[in-house]
């Protein structure tokens, strides 16, 4: 969501003891007094906007549906549950659409192990979006958290950044296991994932824990398709790294010691 | 969701100790083992199909894409507890339309003291969707369910059937107070939410009981909005009251003898 509406709606939305965490994470952390928390998000991935239907493979969409929401738990260091699907199909498309949209989707919660609990299938006369709930636990040490972070924290990414359009954003691996790993053999003090571009969400993670940052350009971690793209777009590698989204890599600071203990 | 699609999904879905109930009521009850169950829903209402974006207030927009939700929760007499709310903005739209939709959502859950927990914002060149996923705590005495109607149970709605579509369906009271009082005072053997009409909903809830049943035309309450609806609609009011959707009652089934007990 844009910063000035998650203002907005902070201001409109009382504070309640079954949100310890209140808005601006990836998830929300949710504490019914019944036992452990869970860990939920919600995302909505529509044609023309975050794939198109016309060129890609059914099965790559709800693929990119489910793998977003797992980014996002992988953002808290949570571990991922049950799915639940909200399908808009268009009436126009081939009958076998749903069909493949869903092995595309249960593929990929076969792979991390998420149970697909519920869901809700329309059609209309508008175009594809499909929404999923993403439900989890809480790792054992806490939800990482974007305000967390301090003067003199290093900034890392697990992977390379920019170009996520040509090809990453249909495949990317949600990093869900490496979230988990840096979280429990690491104090990591804040964290998110990468969706709008590293410029754009480190800023966002800056404000949640009211600090500033510099990077030195030589090492942000540029891709080859970010260069790739450079290529025709009249844009140099860098800013395609800086600023193109979809990455869905993990932006994570901790103390420069810790840092360095996991380089070496 | 379609009987077919869901016994397709039936089919292509591991059993799932975290799924005790598996597939086929109004929502989902998550067994997690780390405390109370949860149950979950989702819903999806987009205009053209749920509701008219050019001729309807947003508030009422709003409010009716939470509304289905809790009638979900209720269907299985759980207790409303937090809303993910995901919206599809037309880019086109009035900057204020998603501040109406919000103070519509947020007044309804004020009412259910339901907490508004995250959410996902994206503008596109297509029409308004709103997918709400509705979090709620199992009652006391477990989740109510389609499938445990028994040969001899009385039927019974909370209200009266039919027409929906001239108001109701914008304005109805979700049943949620209700079906947590019915349930907890009195042995209800099945229960569910009237979505797409008592014909084919209390088919649902036999197919789940593997039970048939027979109903006196006499006996069903038709609204007065049925009986204005066939005025112009070349229907009687019994084919309103039958295949209206969006009633939004609760349909119930339970002992004779403790039907009786509710009416006196």
């Amino acid at each position: 969501m844009e910063a000035e509406f998650v203002q907005w709606l902070r201001e409109r939305l009382p504070s309640d003891a079954r949100l310890p965490l209140g808005l601006g994470d990836d998830a929300a952390v949710l504490h019914l007094g019944t036992g452990g928390d869970y860990v939920i998000t919600t995302d909505l991935v529509c044609d023309g906007i975050h794939f198109q239907l016309a060129t890609t493979a059914p099965e790559l969409i709800g693929r990119k549906a489910l793998a977003v929401n797992l980014s996002d738990l992988a953002a808290m260091a949570s571990v991922p549950q049950a799915a639940f699907i909200s399908l808009l199909l268009p009436q126009s498309a081939d009958p076998e659409l749903v069909h493949r949209l869903y092995n595309g989707i249960l593929d990929l919660a076969c792979d991390y192990h998420v149970a697909v609990a519920g869901g809700d299938t329309n059609s209309w006369d508008g175009r594809l979006a499909i929404n999923i709930a993403l439900v989890g636990t809480v790792s054992p040490r806490g939800p990482l958290r974007r305000g967390g972070a301090l003067v003199g924290d290093a900034i890392l990414v697990t992977g390379q950044l920019g170009g996520s359009l040509l090809e990453h954003h249909l495949k990317f691996e949600p990093r869900v296991r490496e979230a988990r790993r840096l979280h429990e053999d690491y104090a990591l003090h804040s964290g998110m994932d990468l969706s709008d571009g590293l410029a754009l969400d480190l800023s966002r993670l800056l404000t949640e824990s009211q600090v500033g940052a510099e990077i030195e350009v030589s090492s942000i971690p540029i891709s080859p398709a970010a260069r790739r793209l450079s290529e025709t777009s009249g844009r140099t590698p860098l800013q395609h790294a800086l600023s193109d989204g979809e990455d869905f890599e993990l932006l994570v600071t901790m103390a420069p010691a810790e840092a360095d203990r996991l380089a070496y």
